[in-house]
């Protein structure tokens, strides 16, 4: 893709601060971190975003997001959030897919300010139906 | 895992809103949803996290991740976040690996609200290097 900047920066034609690189995927640091430390996994083949991801893509995005999750463990963080956003409405801003890795401290404060609560009566039972119909 | 609510799910002990099912992984709804629809991916064997995870499994997972996120965005929803938890630090409750997959929707105003801040100069260069150390 010639106008994608996570190509670019795959390729290694923009520069990034790179933690860790192998022949399928690059590590690097956000440029604009949530949390210092904040790093993204990218695959260096163009894929827009999970949806359009093949299986070795995501195995090999996997496999170099535990990579790094362990070295922030190792750096000093008491844990580590995966997150990865589909579609410019779950906050995707660069569309070439990308794992972000946080890392996260005891009592940090970091919540997701996202509260589960239960289903009203019935209600689980008409989502499950309606969401399965898609998967049959 | 005898005392795992997550192996006792994947194994048929345990009742779920099942919406996908293979050899490998089960999703199903959470049944305390941070928004209708809000889907959780585990794999079959027993592990903790990420970290402990084989690439095979963390394949598994994400392939099952993929098809509930298209059924999400098939459903009705025009995005989707894919959230996995390490350490209970990072907000893990249930010590089996899970994704976390949450539909959204344009202007739902659920902003992560983790605000992006470039590092002072100088320290991103020393966060890549203390973290790559980690890595070599």
């Amino acid at each position: 893709m010639d106008d994608c900047i996570f190509c670019k920066i795959g390729a290694g034609e923009i520069p990034a601060a790179t933690l860790y690189e192998d022949d399928h995927t690059l590590a690097f640091l956000d440029i604009a971190p949530a949390v210092k430390g904040h790093a993204l996994v990218i695959p260096k083949v163009h894929c827009e975003s999970l949806h359009d991801a093949d299986p070795a893509t995501l195995q090999h995005c996997l496999v170099t997001a535990q990579k790094v999750a362990a070295a922030l463990r190792a750096w000093g963080a008491d844990g580590v959030n995966l997150l990865q956003n589909n579609g410019a409405a779950a906050g995707q801003a660069v569309f070439h897919l990308h794992f972000h890795i946080f890392p996260r401290y005891e009592g940090d404060g970091r919540a997701w300010g996202w509260k589960g609560t239960p289903y009203p009566a019935g209600e689980m039972a008409r989502v499950q139906r309606d969401i399965a119909a898609h998967l049959a």
